[in-house]
């Protein structure tokens, strides 16, 4: 039976009564390209703004393997058992060619997804890097506003990623593994710079000594870098998803960071950063999916890139050349 | 006397024949912002495009008191006597309110200036980064046209202009300094990253010790850090301006530094990602230029930043209502 259409206000209502079906449509409502569906969504964006705004937005990277889903998994039950309410998204660089998505599977933290207190959303199924992003902050909004007071935000550590999910979360953690011997190789570049904290999974067994061992070589190299969160001091811990060691120190060192920067007042100026940044980015995303989305301009740029290339013409009249064709009535 | 109006060809010509005088009034001409100007400026870099790309193009960047001038003008007047040709530019965030220059008096380097095998251009003295980068990197067009075959660009480690000026050098050096005691503070956040070789001055005297010590910490920690520059090792190194002790191994890393980068082609290609790179961000720059320099544009977006901040609109609806202002008929 085909499902009836919903008005801009059953999903108002729905997701305000926070009915787990009516959620999940208007996040499929939010993610769908189609400019009616743009249409509707914005309108219940709208109507949904002023009660979004009061979870604590959590982001979570790691290099695949380092145990990222059991983690939050577990970290997630905890909290719910605890009676709060967490949303899991996850901020996923989607290959638009396959149109696959890296991290979806849709059985993916089977225990959590059932908690009554949880909600687990599946990754978006298609679209560009910019275009999850934002719907990854619009569904974050509805999370809120169907009274999620946590919000994870999960990535995957691929291309820029965790800068985009750093500029949508409170705080991010970065999820570390270590191996034997050369314990700190491959760190991402950059990452340990976005972190307001970093955690070292896997520290159990056999692999405990060596996880202590990696997090006093981390803190020794936090000491040099500028902690991204003005006020806070980023540092490393153990933490073990198998055993749960160390999980309940997660929630910890978050609830003091949240005392720390709502008293200080960056919480909300950082937050209020990250809205503006958001539209001026969307503005320019915008700017250039015009210009590039130009017919024939693909195949220009193609030809001024080999003319420029080989020498026969500068860079600056490169643009001029290229404005000018932009600028051409259709 | 007024002098007289230079034509296209007497800029090229002068240009090609190394004439000191000419090659000044060419980067002024590229320098200002007047339409005929620019478009003059276009025509005579488009002649000599032909004739740019021979040179080594090095980036120097360190915080303020680490002696980069002095170490920069020693340097320069090395290479000059081993019959190099040697331009000094400066990439300096000049601030668009005071019109005034970070780096800029006008007889830095005088030495250097003074030998036959030198040209050192002042900074330039007004206009946004922006606008400073995009002639920084026309000006050097007009160096390597001129013959000179070690372009020096000099930066302050100010806001974002580091990165600036390792998007358009094949090589970039970080300039440190170390103090008593707690050696590596203060290093500027992600600038390490940058750099294809950190030297730390003033390793002479009383401080020599020292800096041999911040020497083998930052080899450590590069030793984590991704290099900037595949296929090639970032390594940290002594010198000092004042004994002239490691001046010679600048040059001797750069040699070896190019010797391997052309060997692999990354040379190469990172020049040409560089120029592709170099138009796609002035197209972006001069999109955002026209849409942020519409009338009341400025106006219209504080106003909806009010209404964002208060819930009264989404950030998907502040790009619309905005890009609904952008697209009125004037």
């Amino acid at each position: 039976p085909r499902r009836r259409q919903l008005s801009v206000d059953d999903y108002v209502q729905g997701v305000m009564n926070s009915d787990r079906a009516i959620i999940a449509q208007a996040i499929t409502l939010v993610e769908s390209n189609l400019p009616h569906h743009r249409e509707k969504a914005q309108k219940v964006l709208k109507q949904l703004m002023p009660y979004t705004g009061k979870s604590i937005r959590v982001g979570f990277t790691g290099v695949p393997g380092a145990g990222k889903s059991t983690l939050i998994e577990s970290f997630g039950m905890m909290l719910c058992e605890q009676n709060h309410r967490v949303a899991v998204l996850a901020v996923d660089p989607t290959s638009s060619i396959s149109k696959g998505s890296i991290l979806g599977d849709k059985t993916r933290m089977e225990q959590l997804s059932r908690h009554p207190n949880a909600y687990v959303r599946p990754s978006p199924s298609g679209g560009t890097l910019g275009g999850v992003t934002k719907k990854s902050r619009e569904t974050l909004l509805i999370c809120e506003a169907a009274g999620y007071n946590v919000i994870i935000v999960e990535t995957v550590g691929v291309g820029q990623s965790e800068i985009t999910v750093r500029s949508m979360v409170d705080f991010f953690l970065v999820l570390m593994l270590t191996g034997a011997g050369d314990e700190l190789q491959g760190i991402k570049k950059g990452v340990m710079e976005l972190a307001d904290a970093i955690f070292i999974n896997k520290a159990d067994g056999a692999n405990k000594q060596s996880a202590i061992t990696a997090k006093m070589e981390y803190n020794r190299l936090l000491h040099f870098i500028q902690p991204i969160t003005d006020g806070w001091e980023t540092k490393a811990f153990t933490v073990s998803a198998l055993t749960g060691e160390g999980i309940s120190h997660i929630w910890e060192v978050i609830e003091k960071y949240k005392e720390v920067t709502i008293r200080t007042g960056i919480f909300e100026t950082k937050r209020k950063e990250q809205m503006i940044n958001w539209v001026h980015s969307m503005i320019g995303d915008k700017l250039k999916e015009r210009f590039y989305g130009k017919p024939l301009m693909k195949q220009s740029i193609a030809e001024i890139e080999q003319l420029l290339i080989h020498g026969h013409t500068s860079p600056s009249l490169a643009v001029q050349q290229l404005f000018r064709i932009y600028d051409e009535k259709r």
